[in-house]
């Protein structure tokens, strides 16, 4: 069975003052009446059956997640002890589902992207789980880049697929490349054969797992030491102690970069990882004929391209490009293009005021 | 003996959202620790003795004033029943004043103005005493130009005054100009004799009595009506009868324009009428070498030339030029240059938010 592992672990800091610890950008209602989260389980109906639905996150989250995601049985949240980056999240997702599921074959998504274009996201799914069920091997979604994005990691194409009806667009990977610089990302967009690496993956369930027990040793011993406790009263203490001693790596850096069989579907999603409130700006809707983006009470008088989210009432005279997040007891202002920054003002916030984080 | 009457009547709105109806902008510490109408008393220290200080307000305001001007004898702040801009002001006044010293000499002050030479002030104020008591005529304080401001009324000059010891500084007036568009105002300006009207007037009670007489008939029968109950209990109600049916009229208008002998005094004296908020943004000390100006807890990545006032935390990136104030139920945010238009929000606001006034 096909089995959806939604990755919520992430505590991100680039939506202050809107995304707070105790919320991070997975769980906001951005770019949507629904959270980001929501819409990730929303867009599975019809793919996956609720009852395959599964998460990853922590303690601080798993209240969040039932809330926003009643769908999803909470013996399938799984949380872990601490974050160890996603080798070991995805790791411990593997054997859960090993255990309900020797067959399982494991779609691994992150919580926060934002996906447009739903039927395309379900026919490449349907694509990559062939390839994983057919070839046994690691499968990725590459996404069509329209961009030179310093941003991203990138996926370098190798040949086709050997499945004829996929062969258009399944391919073998050649290289993972990490974030490049702007004129590596130019030389990439311009040779045609990178894409962007999405952070979703297809696999069999046993198939990672293998990968794991070649690459991570250590990590595939800690996993060792907690599948026998999944569902018994020592799976707490088993799994605190097995996740004080896992390495904290990557799956790309961990397992996909040296793995044996790996393949790319290449998509176009209108795909996001909506990374920045500039992202953000760039991609939500005019609300009057100059370029605004207005989601609050706001008196505009000569107000172009701006993107204002307020709960007050805002009055705004004479601006331009600006990005304006106010919260009960944080503001932000921010001329677009400069939203990189927000983590420097975090930053700048641990020492000065760490309760508004 | 000299009496000051400080008009504190004014519900100006173009300080919003700082200034609101039972707070208005003379209330408020603009550009000082210390509010401005605790500055205009403060600079009368010196001038005119604590017991001869009076102020003309409205009953929503006597509060403030009794709680920002402990200095003040309760008994001298006169309540008006209602606004009828400042000729009945200072016609009541003035009643007051002769009631309690007939030989009373009186200035009347602008509550809400920014006067940073408080020597200069003091002494063209002993001249423009000196003016009043020699001539028995009605004197007004004339601010040099520094630039063509199209948002003042003008006095334009006429032959010295014929006190050989003030000839360099006070001049009959010729005639009062409204506030004259840009070209007639860089006349103004080029033709050097002529001056800014500040609003603040010096002369004998008796004096300015006998102009209202003259010229303003019915509020004089008014203030007739008003001033043998001045001291009893009948006073409330025979304010209330004759301000029902006071004419609406200012002084400069009604009064000064016609009047008979009428003299104005040159000075310079560091003044500003502080009539927006772009007023108060070019006169505040820089906070950073950047042209800054924060109060509050501002966190800034390459911000310029900004006016920030907040009493919460804020994030400013990559702005520049603009004017950031926040309160606790509304927002600012305005371009500098664009602070006009706060009185067309404030309109606005009538229908949409009348709380928020």
């Amino acid at each position: 069975m096909v089995h959806a592992v939604i990755m919520a672990g992430g505590v991100g800091s680039r939506f202050w003052p809107r995304s707070r610890t105790h919320l991070p950008k997975q769980f906001l209602p951005i770019l949507s009446e629904a959270t980001l989260i929501q819409n990730t389980a929303a867009r599975l109906q019809g793919l996956v059956e609720p009852q395959h639905l599964w998460a990853v996150t922590n303690e601080r989250h798993r209240t969040a997640i039932l809330d926003q995601l009643p769908i999803i049985d909470p013996a399938r949240v799984l949380i872990e002890p601490m974050g160890r980056n996603t080798a070991p999240a995805i790791g411990l997702a593997a054997r859960h589902l090993l255990a309900a599921d020797p067959d399982a074959v494991m779609l691994v998504l992150p919580s926060d992207h934002l996906i447009t274009d739903v039927r395309s996201f379900h026919r490449v799914c349907r694509v990559a789980i062939d390839v994983a069920v057919e070839t046994g091997g690691l499968v990725t979604l590459g996404l069509a880049p329209d961009r030179p994005e310093t941003g991203y990691g990138y996926i370098q194409l190798d040949e086709h697929a050997p499945h004829a009806r996929h062969r258009d667009e399944a391919f073998r990977v050649r290289t993972f490349a990490e974030k490049p610089d702007r004129v590596t990302a130019e030389r990439f967009i311009h040779s045609g054969d990178f894409l962007w690496n999405s952070g979703m993956f297809i696999w069999r369930a046993d198939a990672i797992l293998r990968e794991i027990a070649r690459q991570l040793p250590a990590l595939d011993r800690a996993l060792d030491d907690i599948a026998p406790h999944i569902g018994t009263d020592g799976y707490d203490a088993a799994l605190r102690a097995a996740y004080a001693v896992t390495p904290e790596v990557s799956i790309d850096y961990g397992v996909m970069e040296r793995a044996d069989q790996v393949w790319v579907v290449r998509c176009e999603l209108g795909w996001s990882d909506v990374g920045s409130w500039d992202e953000v700006a760039n991609r939500s809707e005019m609300s009057d004929g100059h370029g605004n983006h207005i989601h609050g009470d706001v008196i505009l008088h000569d107000v172009t391209n701006s993107h204002i989210q307020t709960e007050r009432v805002v009055a705004a005279i004479g601006i331009d490009n600006l990005i304006v997040i106010d919260t009960p007891d944080a503001l932000l202002i921010c001329r677009r293009g400069h939203s990189q920054q927000v983590k420097e003002v975090v930053q700048a916030l641990k020492t000065r005021h760490p309760a508004l984080l």
